[in-house]
């Protein structure tokens, strides 16, 4: 059936593999008469990109897009965007090392089994540069929000065991970790670059903070504004879970501790994560979501080949030590378009009668 | 926009409310020649019911179901089936104490900001009532399921900080809380009871287990199976979070522990959950998710009128103090109707060259 | 995959078959605060009953509506309205004659070997009495057009070889052809009545007039009103055809003929039929679609069987020998919804930037 | 909500504008392992192309298609495959004639109402470029057809008042008019260069057939073949309507001559066009449709500007007199997708019990 088409008012339709000649993205839905420019998109790619710090993989590509379709005289049409990015040393390097091999944790196994042969080189579709179309569709619907004065902020909450316990959102850009709180950042870094150097990765934490959301938004039953967010962030590669508010540590607390009250200047907290039966209240939406190690690592590891012979395994390469920080511009894509999405869905009984 | 259609290729229509006359399905997309009676389902809804153990609400709903149409000689047709239960006590007690009041916790408010008012009996669609439906249906994937091979099954893992630490599948059915270990089963009961006297309520944590599902079902980048199940959690009321596999401890963890190694005799582990790349990998597919402390309680909460004046709110009445118990026969009706819909968007290209 | 949802923003699930316990529908997506009483749907059922006049099937069901959920206090809540009515004389007659026989016209011989089998009972899922659920939901959508001031207005506009001429909308609820023409009404009505002595049946031809609808409804490339209209038209049985505006007179024009000119009061003309680019103009939507002479008639005709021999058939029993007057509140209820869908999909983008 | 994403299983998004960057489609959900070379969609595309014989536009664009994804080693990898085509001449030249105008039978004045301004270099989105995305899936459609035994043929069946009545299906593509009867081809190709010399334009009949689909493809009730393809053809810019099998005529025909006998060899005609109940009988399934007359016209009509004056308007440029010729591998894109699709959703349920 596909799977890459994702929305239902403002849908994207993402291509490319890691070795093919383009990755991008179609946009469909997106209202008239936005002004929007190459720079706008570029600025978010910068944030996604390969070799943008010490933390993140040394592949300097410069991922720069090209609009194709959908803006005329700088605005869009309300026609279908089609952005792009070329990709670079598309040139297929020397895979015959892994070619036939199962590399743990990606998914050479199940794409073999599904389809009947894949795209050896550099993981294919299931690359990460896939992520490359989310984001440029993603800018797009966060220029939306932001004329609504609706923010998406996501930060790397966790790093192995070291946790942000302040929040300065202004912070976040200024440290290559893109964690939100001065005291930890620094060691954030180390702890990556220390496992980086050993040939291993490790896992994260991220959290999005949508301000500024209206409050009625999202559809009950099934299409729950959280629903419709968890599928969106699962949607992302290596992230295994999500949870709203309270989330899991609800299991331990009480109704009378959980349950957010209400004075007549606002909720008095906000447990909820932002959300009452499946629809905004108006406070900030809040999630976070774990990031597994990248898969890619120099330990030697236990596989099979193709013809189901044991082998070990070292996936050599310049890849990330801790995803996380690329991850960030990813999740406030997906979470901005779903917020988009849902406005739009909203919107669409309005004037009715 | 709606929200109460959910699915692709196996979808389901819910309707109803608590006071409304009755609550039910459409189920479109069953293959036609499955066997179906109404026993069948009447099995799951009497898991769902009220009244069914002392850890439940006494409230004594017999919620018999009624198939009114595509089953034909006892197999489905292949046409619509349309399940329905009628709401037993359906005359309006009465509401006048909540009518105007916004209680914690529920939808109250984001209902009333999003339609102009609510139906303030028991909740209206809001209501745990509106997932009869969604059990109708989960039973016909169960059963279509099983016939493959594949079962799922969900169990109570952890009320409050009672940590279920063995699983013994047969035993989940043999206690009221649901519960797969014997030796902590009595103690989650207990604690329930206790919490429920005192009029408050109790958070938990529910796992799903589904085995023998064949490898290569999900499909890629968006509509990966752990971000179709994630919605579909999601989507259960009191629900707020999910985690596959590892989960939330992957953040603590390197690549080098938490990636699945290969031998020719299978997977050596499953901190993957059963998926790599949105797809499934032939092992076991393993989630767990935190269900919120009920939000009727009786302990008195700061609340607002719909005139904006400040009250003090109790909500009386008969209600779950740890839904889930009852949460385990809704997260198994998602979960095998999203299995259901992905094996059939797989078969979709099957036979196509 | 089902077949039986239709719709994106106002979605519909049908269900049931003609000797089922009832048929009826699912309407997801309806605004909250309509006013609504199962008069105004009861209405419109009684245009499409069988027994309403000599022209039709003297079968005489009563087909009475009942609301299951979705309204509170006589004002629909944006929850799904479940309207279902009850089949009478649902006790299966002796079928034995037809059971195994494929009626020629009918859906019998693809319904088996589709399914496997088929329910011989009156056409099971194929009866027109699926038709049911749409006229309700078309009911709803024709009350919210209302509002907006839209109107939806379908006639008879040709039977057999006898074309209306002249078009007085007052005068087509007043002859039970619902014919506009008051000079051919009753030609047409003879014609029928003569033709059903003769155990056949004649064709005809229905017309739709959309009034009111605002400027700018339709999406371009795919989703043009036009295309939506024509699914939605050519989904009801027995209709397998349809023309907007000079349609397949077009084949025969000049562009100099065919193009509309316009004034600064306006189109000069209409042949485009309401829309250009897949987008209404705001002038009248105007589309006409043949309905086939009905399939059951006692004119001996060659047949198989299940086991492949060949057999003479005659179907007997109480049929329309045109069906067309019956279709007319169908074509009304599709299109109405289309146009509601349509609306609400243009809404969908409007207060984003 | 946009409108340039159709189909369920095999799904396509198109983009481009006529003078954007490029024009072309992302096909999601095309089955792995198809050999499929760019020269398999140079051919359809070259049917489709500008400047291709006298009675097509004398523009002679070469429309050279790039693959961009979802290709490894010459076969589908099951994943989205990106086409694009460059647009020659992007360069706007001067519009500034018909800049503030409303083009009589384009979609200018609706384009303008909908979205606040349009493109007005050569209809932008609504320019017929739109279909190069279409022609492109098409092509891949047509190959997996065709490994199933499947073909569609489109030919042109009437220009103006010349119809042709013999069928050869060789001779389609050995004249400029793709007419399939040797005896009025050249008669077409007169009319149209004659018409052409008079700076107006003529409508046509495209007939599509399509052979060789197995029996049970379609589903019940909204999802039927029929309206399926009805909605997809209805979308090809300058068509307003469809007929399947005896289509209007059936409007004068009775039961007894329009139902369709059926002997052990099958059935003896094939006025159903091949569908009975919206599934695949296994015959023929035989369609119709008008082409309007091309609206770009050098005949003066009268039109009004941007601000409401009247004037009157020529439609200088180099354009078809007769598009019907190039309708015709956009039909047979188009009902190819519809088949795919349709099959998907067919296989979707097969091996699920």
């Amino acid at each position: 059936m596909g799977g890459s088409i994702f929305g239902r008012n403002f849908r994207i339709a993402t291509f490319g593999e890691s070795h093919g000649k383009s990755v991008g993205v179609v946009l469909d839905g997106c209202p008239a008469g936005l002004e929007l420019t190459e720079d706008d998109v570029q600025l978010e790619l910068n944030r996604r990109r390969p070799g943008q710090s010490d933390v993140s993989t040394p592949r300097d590509e410069k991922d720069k897009v090209e609009f194709h379709s959908g803006i005329f005289e700088g605005k869009t049409t309300g026609h279908p965007i089609m952005m792009l990015v070329y990709n670079e040393n598309q040139r297929s390097k020397d895979y015959s090392e892994v070619k036939d091999l199962f590399r743990p944790g990606h998914a050479d196994f199940t794409y073999t089994s599904k389809y009947g042969f894949r795209d050896y080189r550099g993981g294919g579709r299931s690359s990460a540069r896939e992520t490359i179309g989310r984001v440029c569709a993603g800018a797009v619907a966060k220029k939306l929000l932001s004329g609504k004065g609706v923010s998406v902020i996501a930060h790397v909450k966790q790093v192995g065991s070291i946790k942000a316990l302040e929040f300065d959102a202004e912070y976040i850009e200024k440290n290559p970790v893109r964690c939100a709180d001065r005291n930890v950042a620094e060691k954030m870094r180390s702890l990556i670059l220390s496992i980086s150097e050993q040939g291993d990765s490790i896992g994260a934490v991220v959290e999005v903070i949508i301000k500024g959301v209206p409050v009625g938004i999202g559809e009950p039953v099934f299409d729950r504004i959280e629903a419709e967010l968890a599928k969106a962030i699962l949607s992302i590669p290596a992230v295994k879970g999500i949870e709203f508010g309270s989330g899991f540590e609800a299991a331990t607390l009480r109704g009378s501790e959980n349950n957010d009250e209400i004075s007549k200047y606002g909720f008095l907290s906000n447990n909820a994560g932002g959300t009452l039966g499946g629809i905004t209240t108006g406070q900030d939406i809040i999630f976070r979501f774990p990031v597994k190690p990248a898969s890619s690592i120099t330990v030697p590891k236990k596989t099979i080949d193709l013809f189901g012979n044991e082998k070990e395994i070292v996936t050599r390469g310049r890849h990330d030590a801790c995803v996380a920080p690329r991850v960030v511009p990813v999740a406030e894509a997906m979470s901005a378009m779903v917020l988009v999405d849902m406005i739009m869905a909203d919107n669409a009984g309005r004037n009715l009668f």
